[in-house]
């Protein structure tokens, strides 16, 4: 958000959100209740009842600006874990009427935000201008992103295309006629927000008249503003005085431009038509070539800014223009001491924003290392398994064709796969070596590191780390193992490693080894599996679907689950032998779409992936006893005993 | 069962039970799997089926038959837990045409029946005669079976009413037409059991002749036989050879009369037209006025020739006529060790048999001590909560109006229960020591032990033992203890006290605690609580319905669960907040309609109960830290320290 024009006046408030606890008072008799235990309020709220809790608990809180690449790889690294990692309430994805900004490409606006909410679990509000767009335009995009699972809209003019704006004759020429528009068709759906100028718009008659736009916006249904960024705190401070005066009662979110460099700052004081303080300018014109020190300013003056802004009382969220560049941000931010070091994980796996998915709670843990592929391959379900998974009358998962959406899509380019999975491989033994590197971190024969297998997108998850030693030793000796999980008896929820959901809970699991192996060693482990018949569940599939299980009928088993206060027992994470047959589909074809692939037909590289494709077992082990030592290790290891 | 008639054949055998384990076979691929967890197989299986499973395991069985006893005590007695505790298969009831046995008496076989399905959770079998009824009665009757969940039928001719059967005109006069019209009015519903008799019945032209009326019965859908009695194990082996010869492929269940009179012996005879052989003759003339030797010299028989059967291997169940008496037959089944000692709890809750609560597996921990008013209470539910209770949409409570109903009865007449609970109330003291009388055991000031409140029907659990000392303190000092559970932090599901479900699993617990207590207590208690907040979740509610709690929203908590083997979670009790509004009403009524009226209306007695009904408060405290030591005791000691 650049700028944005506005209008006159009428009214209403936007306290829609309630307390929601019964403490103290006689509660009703009625049987309403959640259909699920709401373990995260944040899931089962919206926006702005989030912001209300927040602010209601005195937390302080923090939302981040992008736009979309220009380039799918940008995109891919723009919706990785980085922007996640402290905690914003949402992020905001600007609407550039130049790049398409409606349609299925994967850097416009809507798939962006459609990215981020179902595949990043990101709360996400969608710009959304009234330039070069009718009416029915207008309608058809919000229709989309209703569908998309987008529940915020940032309602904007938009900037006009040349020096003036031009009146959209089929369209809407205020932010205002677009708030009412999205009521109008749509109710309460969407959260809206609008744009507030501390300055006053540029374009507008007087300050005072922009003000009374303002509430003519918020009045006409938003539920809350973000500000146009500003150099002095006494700026926002004196404008929220000035809102609040004239009726205006909704949150108010000061925009945060930490500035990063002489250029951008330049540039961005123009298209907005602000002015750069003197105070500003004495200091950054004599330093102007120097970028590490205007950075240094830029973060000190924001750190002090916001402090001040904070200190005031009267604001509770920062809203970060952060041009997609976010070392300055998270620089300020952590010095402000809102950047959370250690979200807390409301699941064992990061949960999709969809509203769809809202009660979902249990996923089969295959997945656990490809969390998009699942959300893809579930995307039509009309209803997420909550509480157990064999509850759900789940349809059957959507195929796996498109590896190549981006957001699917490995960060890595094929030439850097290569380098970390082989340029040439002479044998199984070089497979095995491939797995082997990428538990222990060690460099490859070529000096490489594996970060990512085809089935782990990201290097070895820090849990995996307490698994490392066995595993290493089993990769080696042909055990390729692509998930594990070691056992838990009661560690504290707040537990850095193991732990997830709200404190004052306990975390359990039930260990868990997910590997493909030859047919040799299957005949071998199923002879030492009769020996820990009770005690070890498995599943053993190859390609052509020949399934070899003692589960008792064809029941999940829970392997992690939680236990909190005042709550039913959480069980995210279950071993279904259902799913496990449309998992072993994707991970047998992920040997070809993703290794064998990257080399030459007929090459012998190529044909030692297909041999292990076309014959070697996906086997899954669960120990059920869980609070004793894991003993899938012995198992492997009596199983090798048997072959030598 | 006691007599019998028959017919001629033709053909289809019942094994339609299959055997579920996809072991080493490969599993379809289609979603349909089980909406709950299978924990108990027997939940889920027709008993035709739970046979087939127990004869395919090489387990043995055994059942028992009962009549419907003349009054409504006996009948409180009949359907009290003695019978369960064997562990038998199933019991059938007998159908007496002169004693209303369609009714809605509480002593008809219909309402007997029920009972033992509903409210005792005993697999049963209703048996229906030809006698005295057209079709349309024995279609009403079998209607209101079904109604009542009742789900198998022991189809007879019945015994005439006098000498000779007399034809019945619009009903049936073989029971083979009894068998065709159950399976054309109700198709498969019903499991069917028909009579088999080893010697021939007593009408037939001759034993082949009978043999061929029985495969007609086979053939027209029943789905096994039960014999009458017999006296000699090669009697018993030559008809079933027989009945195998001409293609009867289903079930045979041996009928045992363990001999435990002289005269029921000779009554019997008479009645069954059967002759005792003279070597029984023998022993038993010369000791007939000496009841203990022939119930001596009964065992023994009954005992030698169960186990000639049971070595046969063709026979893997047998079933008893108990003449509603139990001692011979317990002594038998001991002797025969398949007298199950510790019948493993599926749940630790006794489940009902309904087909309805078939999924059924939480329940609030409320009604722990008073199951058969929450069966009551829920018998209207169209759906039962699994998995989550939070995931049930079910309906409100009925109102708990019956407290006469003679299931829902104390078994202690009105004279015993005021020697138990005082003849006369001189303060509120005086009540405080009933209660700690029951918890102790120890006998009142006048002599008598309390074993049984109005909250509680029955003697102290074995698992509340563990709590004893602390109750039995706090007791006595006004804190009036309802319902409790110790904290488990896993123990095996195999523990004798606290263990419930299949073997290789975990149970786990929350600590409990429910007691009313006055005012003034309740005041100190809250001030004590902030102490405890994140950790004790508390609810507070008088008679009026005046609530406090620091439960989050409406939430329940699961107080009790288990993980098993390739299961997803059990959590088979909950403290949900909703439905403790509805026990409150039931357990302050308690006080009224158990307690209060055993006085009259104005006396000091009565007016003291009346004065706690009106004036204490209902608590129930959770401890959420499982695994450190109770601290609820500490909660209760603190609340003392602050009152003084």
């Amino acid at each position: 958000m650049v700028n944005e024009t506005q209008h006159s006046c009428s009214a209403s408030s936007s306290s829609r959100s309630d307390g929601g606890s019964s403490s103290g008072s006689e509660s009703s008799k009625d049987n309403s209740r959640c259909s699920t235990p709401v373990l995260d309020a944040d899931r089962h709220e919206r926006l702005r009842e989030k912001m209300r809790r927040r602010q209601d608990a005195g937390d302080k809180w923090f939302s981040l600006e992008f736009f979309p690449p220009r380039t799918a790889n940008a995109a891919v690294n723009l919706i990785s874990r980085r922007v996640l990692q402290g905690g914003p309430l949402f992020i905001d994805v600007t609407w550039h009427p130049a790049g398409d900004p409606g349609s299925d490409k994967e850097t416009s606006s809507m798939i962006i935000a459609y990215t981020a909410v179902n595949y990043c679990g990101l709360e996400t509000i969608l710009h959304m201008t009234c330039c070069n767009q009718s009416k029915d335009d207008i309608t058809g995009h919000l229709q989309k992103a209703k569908r998309l699972g987008l529940k915020n809209i940032m309602a904007l003019r938009g900037d006009p295309a040349g020096e003036e704006w031009e009146e959209e004759v089929d369209g809407f020429n205020y932010a205002v006629d677009l708030v009412k528009h999205i009521r109008n068709e749509f109710d309460d759906y969407f959260d809206i927000c609008v744009a507030g100028y501390p300055k006053g718009h540029p374009e507008a008659e007087s300050y005072e008249a922009d003000l009374r736009h303002l509430k003519e916006k918020v009045y006409a249904g938003a539920d809350f503003i973000i500000t146009q960024l500003f150099f002095r705190p006494e700026t926002f401070l004196k404008f929220m005085k000035d809102c609040q005066a004239i009726g205006i009662t909704c949150p108010i979110i000061p925009g945060i431009f930490p500035i990063q460099g002489y250029h951008s700052l330049r540039q961005l004081v123009k298209l907005s038509k602000l002015e750069v303080p003197q105070e500003i300018k004495d200091v950054i014109e004599p330093i102007k070539d120097n970028d590490a020190a205007i950075r240094n300013y830029g973060v000190e003056l924001a750190v002090s800014m916001c402090r001040e802004l904070l200190d005031s009382g009267v604001v509770h969220g920062l809203h970060f223009y952060t041009l997609n560049r976010e070392v300055a941000t998270t620089e300020v931010l952590k010095r402000l001491g809102i950047w959370n070091e250690d979200p807390r994980r409301p699941l064992p796996w990061a949960v999709s924003a969809h509203p769809k998915r809202r009660v979902e709670d249990v996923r089969p843990i295959f997945w656990a290392s490809r969390p998009k592929s699942y959300i893809y391959r579930t995307q039509e379900w009309d209803d997420f398994p909550n509480g157990r998974w064999g509850n759900s009358s789940s349809p059957a998962f959507g195929e796996l064709k498109d590896y190549y959406l981006f957001y699917l899509k490995s960060k890595s380019p094929r030439e850097e796969l290569l380098k970390m999975w082989g340029e040439e491989l002479t044998s199984e033994e070089s497979v095995f070596e491939v797995f082997t590197c990428y538990i222990t971190g060690e460099p490859n024969r070529n000096g490489y590191k594996v970060t990512c297998m085809p089935w782990n997108d990201d290097p070895l998850a820090t849990e995996t780390n307490l698994l490392k030693d066995q595993l290493e030793k089993v990769n080696r000796r042909g055990i390729l193992t692509i998930n594990s999980q070691p056992n838990i008896n009661g560690k504290p929820s707040t537990d850095p490693i193991v732990g997830w959901g709200p404190s004052g809970g306990y975390v359990f699991q039930k260990a868990y080894l997910e590997f493909f192996t030859s047919s040799e060693i299957v005949r071998a482990l199923l002879k030492v599996l009769r020996r820990y018949e009770l005690r070890v569940n498995y599943h053993i599939v190859n390609v052509k679907g020949e399934n070899i299980t003692n589960a008792p009928d064809l029941q999940p088993n829970a392997v992690t689950w939680g236990i909190f206060p005042g709550r039913e027992i959480i069980q995210p994470t279950v071993v279904d032998p259902v799913s496990f047959l449309s998992w072993k589909d994707e991970a047998f074809a992920l040997w070809i779409e993703q290794w064998a692939k990257l080399y030459e037909e007929e090459s012998p590289s190529r044909m030692i992936i297909q041999y292990i494709h076309d014959n070697y077992y996906l086997v899954n082990l669960v120990d059920n006893d869980f609070p004793l030592e894991n003993c899938l290790w012995q198992v492997v290891e009596d199983t090798f005993e048997l072959l030598n």
